[in-house]
This record gives C-alpha cells, sequence and structure tokens, in this order.
C-alpha cells in the first residue's frame, strides 16, 4: 500500500527518535520541521534558497489552493512540485484546519486556547463542511472524498486524512461527537485514498480527542487500527504549555509508535525540543516565517535579550546602530551579507529585502536546530542542546 | 586626483566603444547597466542573488539616504558598501533628480517630456536647494557641498556634482540659467570634492541644456574644462524617442570621450543600444526593476507579444495556463524554477516571491544585453544584438 515510502528508526535516546523517512521525491531525516508555503509558496523565499538554508519538506495548504488556483489547475500544471519549482518532498494537509479557522478565528491561538470566540461561519454536517473561499466568497464544500482527490491532484508525498479541529473551548460532549466524526470522515478519507492509490503517496490519520485523556486513548485506538502510514496529532493542545505537553503526552500514549508521527501547528523552539524528547518525529508551524515577516529574528538563547522569547524583534530602535549580525555563529546567507542595523534599516524603511532575508535566517535557524537534535540523540544527550537554543 | 581609477577603451565599433572602469571595488565592463537600489536596497534581491545574475554595479540615491537614515549613520556603519553587503562597485547620484521630481512630479516621466506640471514644491536659490523630506516632511536644505559631503559618508566608487534636473517644458531663458547655476554648483561640487579627496571615489561632471544645441554646447564645455573623471548626461532628454537620440547626440558633441560617458535614466533596451551606438558608457534607470514588480518581464524580440512593449505582462489572464519559462532561453534563477503560469499564480495571490523572482529575471536580462552588446563592438556587428534584443 505505501509501497513507495519507508520509515526507519536509526536510533535514539529515551524517548527521542532518530528516524529516516523515505519518499518518493528524496528522504527526511527525523525529528524534522516542515516549512510552511501555505499558498504553494514559502513566502518571499525561492526553491533554491529554501535548498541553500538545508530544507528538507515543505508543505502546502490544500484549503488555499483549492480555493484558488484549484487543485486542477495544479494538477494541469504537472503537479504542485513542477508547479513551485521544488524537487524535494512536500506535505499537504487535508483542508480541514483552515475551514475550522474560518469559524473560530486564528485557530493557532485556539490550538494553544487563546481564544473564547465560538462563532463559526462553517456549517459541519455527516458529509463534510461548507465555507465561503477566501479568495472569492463563493460557497464551497470540502469533504472527505474532495480532500484527498484535491490533494492527488496536488500529488504531495505527504497527505492528511480530513477532519475537524475542535476548539479548546468546546465541551467533552462536543469534542466526543466530533471526534467521532473525524473518526468517520478519516475513514472515508482513506477509503477514497486507497481506491485512488498510485503508490505516490502516503496517508496519515490524525489522533483527536482534545483535552480529554479517555477521548485521546479512543482516537490512538482509531489511528492504529487503521492502515494510514503516519500519525498526526491534532486538534486543541491546551491552554498552556504545561497542559500542551499533558495532551501530547496523552496523545502518544499507546500510539502504534512504528508509523512517523506528526505534531501539527507547533513551532517554538522549546515546544518542540519537549515534542522531541515525547517521541515526535516532525513539527510544522507558520511561526519561523511569519515571525520573519514582522522583523522576529529567532536567536539562541546567548543572544536573547528576554527569557520569555525565543526571538528578537528587530523593528526595535536598539538595533538601529547594532552592526552584529542577527547571530555571529549562524553561516545562513543573511548572516554573512547583513548587520541588525541594516536590517533594522530595511523594515523602516519597508524593503521588500527585509521580510526574505529574515525568513531565510529563520529556516537556516530552524534546519541547523533539528540537526543538532538529530545529533544529539545520536550522541544520548538533548541537555547541550537544550542549553544553546533554548 | 583619480589615482584609484582608470578607464581604459579597449575596442569599438562605429561611435561604440569597449571599455573597462576601475574602481577601488572591482572593475566594470563597459557598455554596462546600474541597477537601482533607490533606498540603499535593489527592492527584493539579496546582494548574493545580484551577484548571481551578473551584476557589476549598483546605485543607491543620496536623496533618500540623505533624509532616513542619513549619510552619517551609513559611514558609523563602515559604508554603503557594507551596509548593504555589497562588495562590488557602486555609484551615488548627487541628490538632486530627486529633490527636483518633488517639485515637478515623476521627474522620469518629465525627462521624457510627459508631463506639463510646473508646480513646485521646492525653493531653489544659488545656495541650493530646499525640500521636504520624504521620510518625515522636515524641511531640508541640499547644497553642493552637503551633497559630496553626503556622498563621502556614503563612500560609492563613483558618485555625481550637484545640479538642477531642468524639466522638459522649462523654456529657453530658464533652462539656460538652470544650466548656469548648475554649473556653478558643479564647480562647488568639484571644489568640494577636491578638498576632501582621499582617492577613494571620482566625480562625475553632468551637461544639462536641455533641448537646445547651443546651452548643451556650452554645457560641454564647461564639462571638458574641469578635472572630472567622467561626464553624465543629464537634465531633459525631449518628449520623443526621435528628439531623446538627437539631444543626446547634441550633448555628445564635442564631449572628452576619454572619460566615461553615462546616460542618466535611462533604461529601455532599445534606448541603450542607440545610447550604446552614440558612445555611451554606462545606463541607469529604475525601469526594468521597478516594471518586475508590477508583473512586467523582459523578453527577447521572438517571445512578445507586442511590437511596441519589450517586456511581457504576466498578470495577464493569457499566461494563467503557460507552462513555459518566461525566457525558454534564459539561465536566471527564475527560469530554471519557474513556470509563467506559476509567476501569474503568484502575483494574483499576492505572494511575495513574484516581486524577486520577476525582479531576478530582469537583471540577468539586462546583463545579458549588455554582454552581447559588448561581444558585437568586440564583433564589430551590433545589428544581430539589435535583431535578437530590440
Amino acid at each position: 500500500m505505501y509501497r513507495n515510502f519507508r520509515f526507519d528508526i536509526i536510533g535514539s535516546w529515551e524517548k527521542s527518535r532518530l528516524g529516516v523517512l523515505e519518499t518518493p521525491h528524496g528522504s527526511i531525516k527525523t525529528p524534522a520541521f516542515i516549512f510552511c508555503g501555505t499558498k504553494a509558496s514559502v513566502k518571499g523565499v525561492s526553491p533554491q534558497q529554501l535548498q541553500e538554508a538545508g530544507t528538507q519538506i515543505v508543505l502546502s495548504n490544500t484549503y488555499h489552493l483549492f480555493s484558488y488556483p484549484s487543485s486542477e489547475h495544479i494538477k494541469k500544471r504537472g503537479s504542485l512540485h513542477k508547479f513551485i519549482g521544488w524537487s524535494g518532498p512536500l506535505l499537504t494537509d487535508s483542508g480541514g484546519f483552515q475551514i475550522f479557522s474560518l469559524g473560530h478565528g486564528s485557530i493557532a491561538d485556539e490550538i494553544k486556547g487563546k481564544r473564547s470566540s465560538t462563532a463559526t461561519l462553517v456549517k459541519i454536517n455527516e458529509e463534510g463542511a461548507f465555507f465561503k473561499s477566501y479568495w472569492n466568497g463563493d460557497l464551497q464544500l470540502l469533504t472527505p472524498e474532495k480532500s484527498i482527490e484535491a490533494q492527488q491532484n496536488l500529488g504531495a508525498d505527504l497527505i492528511v486524512s480530513f477532519d475537524e479541529c475542535t476548539p479548546y473551548h468546546s465541551d467533552k460532549k462536543y469534542t466526543e461527537q466530533s471526534m467521532e466524526r473525524s473518526h468517520r470522515w478519516e475513514k472515508r478519507s482513506l477509503d477514497e485514498f486507497m481506491r485512488r492509490n498510485d503508490f505516490s503517496q502516503a496517508l496519515y490519520g490524525v489522533v483527536q480527542g482534545g483535552v480529554y485523556g479517555d477521548l485521546r486513548k479512543r482516537s490512538v485506538e482509531f489511528a492504529n487500527e487503521n492502515p494510514f502510514f503516519a500519525t498526526a496529532i491534532g486538534g486543541t493542545l491546551g491552554a498552556s504549555k504545561k497542559q500542551m505537553y499533558e495532551v501530547v503526552e496523552m496523545a502518544m500514549e499507546g500510539l502504534n509508535m512504528a508509523r512517523p508521527i506528526h505534531l501539527l501547528g507547533i513551532g517554538g523552539i522549546s515546544d518542540i525540543l519537549k515534542g522531541v524528547e515525547l517521541g515526535i518525529d516532525t513539527f510544522d508551524c507558520v511561526h519561523p516565517t511569519r515571525i520573519a515577516r514582522h522583523g522576529g529574528a529567532l536567536v539562541k538563547s546567548s543572544y536573547r535579550n528576554s527569557k520569555n522569547r525565543e526571538h528578537i524583534n528587530l523593528k526595535k530602535s536598539e538595533y538601529a546602530e547594532d552592526d552584529n549580525p542577527i547571530e555571529a555563529d549562524c553561516d545562513c546567507s543573511t548572516c554573512r551579507y547583513f548587520s541588525r542595523a541594516y536590517l533594522h534599516y530595511l523594515l523602516k524603511a519597508n524593503e521588500l529585502l527585509a521580510l526574505s532575508a529574515i525568513t531565510i535566517h529563520n529556516i537556516r535557524f530552524m534546519n541547523k536546530f533539528m540537526d543538532e537534535i538529530r545529533k544529539g540523540i545520536l550522541g544520548q544527550n538533548l541537555n547541550d542542546v537544550r542549553n544553546k537554543w533554548c
């Protein structure tokens, strides 16, 4: 069923795993970070620059591409790989995440339990989810079958079952009903996937169940029982870092550990390391690339000026005369050519170059961080990584 | 006086010249095109990308940098070269061009005689020009001495005397008075330059005189008589292509041809070739990089769909399903990775990558065009270049 894919665990330390995930477009050394090319482009950065920064894998969002330019349009261009000029591994999500974020505001915050709004623009029924296109306001319907069809049109190596991303503020009853419907949707996703399977893609199941241990347990059983290639941990992870770690731990309990495990939407430095320590193999989040476009440059602990932040904000006037690169020991093209003072100036002057330059640094930062995590697992010690990066 | 600079004419064909302009930051093969990094950045493109696209020299605008972040700020950072991460040759203009564009709307159009507005925000007197800072609205004064001081602070290799850029719609009397004042300003620029000369920079004189042959002649005499390193042809070039060529020809008449000759603000493909045929060595214009940000990709004649345009507009729906690169025979990173369909999509989806990708193509295009012009002069034939590129 997944004959062109493989996941080998080649090392471990405590619960952390060192792996190799093989896809038709190359292999991914895990733990790995997946960068968000939401609308078929990592904003401001070319495939060549991604590659130079050591990027292994990029994702795009089915929801956005479904609305515009359509998955059929991209299929006609060959595939998403060909369309965007990226020959390495790609992942697409199911579209569910964004559809439900329309209903709940920023779902990234929602996952972390920060929002109270439960207003919704989305009608959900057994068939699927109705939503308004971000592109032209048209009412559109996404179902498990349509999501799989769209993801096959796009042709990413790794694709995800369609589910509802249940918000934090849902009560247990809603979370349970939603989880059960997600299971039915995931089963339909799997059926559609198997019907269409041409061995060029591998399907992720998603574990739901919110912050409730018994629900997570049932969802883990559902995922294990079905022939998904890999598992993604979805839904809300709670309202605090502490709760997030607890929920991830719950969701890992009993999980089939022979499969690759992806943690959806997490991109903080210490959160990633914690995830790795719980056994997570891959992560994705807009965070590193999004903060870059607002002047936020990720820095290792010795370069920080705040204990609470994993980045420095180059818009601040304290960097106007700072002739150092973002990080003196960074080998990215931004740190080789530009000072903080220049980046500060470019941000203030609204020059485009600031956005791509800081994005490139943050991408290189994440890739080096993951590289050192892998070396740490091999060396049976993640403490040095924590001290240096977290 | 210019001991670290040299200009050698190493070949010619009719009036066209093949040269090498040596500066402390490297030599420039001429004819050459100078790209505009107006506010200390070629918009959306890194120094590394400029270099990969074969760029020899970049300019920045003293006017913009004078207002923000100030030439002193950049001097404190080492120099403009160091600030922007570009180790090749740099040119700065005097600031005059932009100040007078405040008064006359878009001076690029003005030079080409397209605007009738003569309203002005600028007070000009013998001392210099008062203008409002584009950055914060403050009233500022730029004089010949201040312009040279600012340009020395910036530290570009090639710098330009302060003059008034007389608009097309000025009558002969105003043009003459303005030219005479420009000569006095240029003389003051030269005096200030000589007073400060540390042999790291070379100064251009500017030929004014509008569309009037007798005035151009007097301005040519002025330029020749004074120890400028090189000559820039400034001021209005008339209202039509035909008139532009005539005015350039006038302004070349009697000019000291041992010096490098720069034509200010001209960047069209056929205009450049015509300029080369009249003996011009270097050109600058925002055109190639500005049209890129509006979806305009420069293409050789065989790729055009209009006789009047030297570019195609990738925003047009005819490119939505065009799987070809901008130019099949282009070796730029954009043409290697991206189709017209993808660039069309990125433009429509407001993705940043479109802007830098098309800019990179246009830069590579200009550099290859100039390269083939140089080969054409060496081969004693510019007809093939005209057929292919114009």
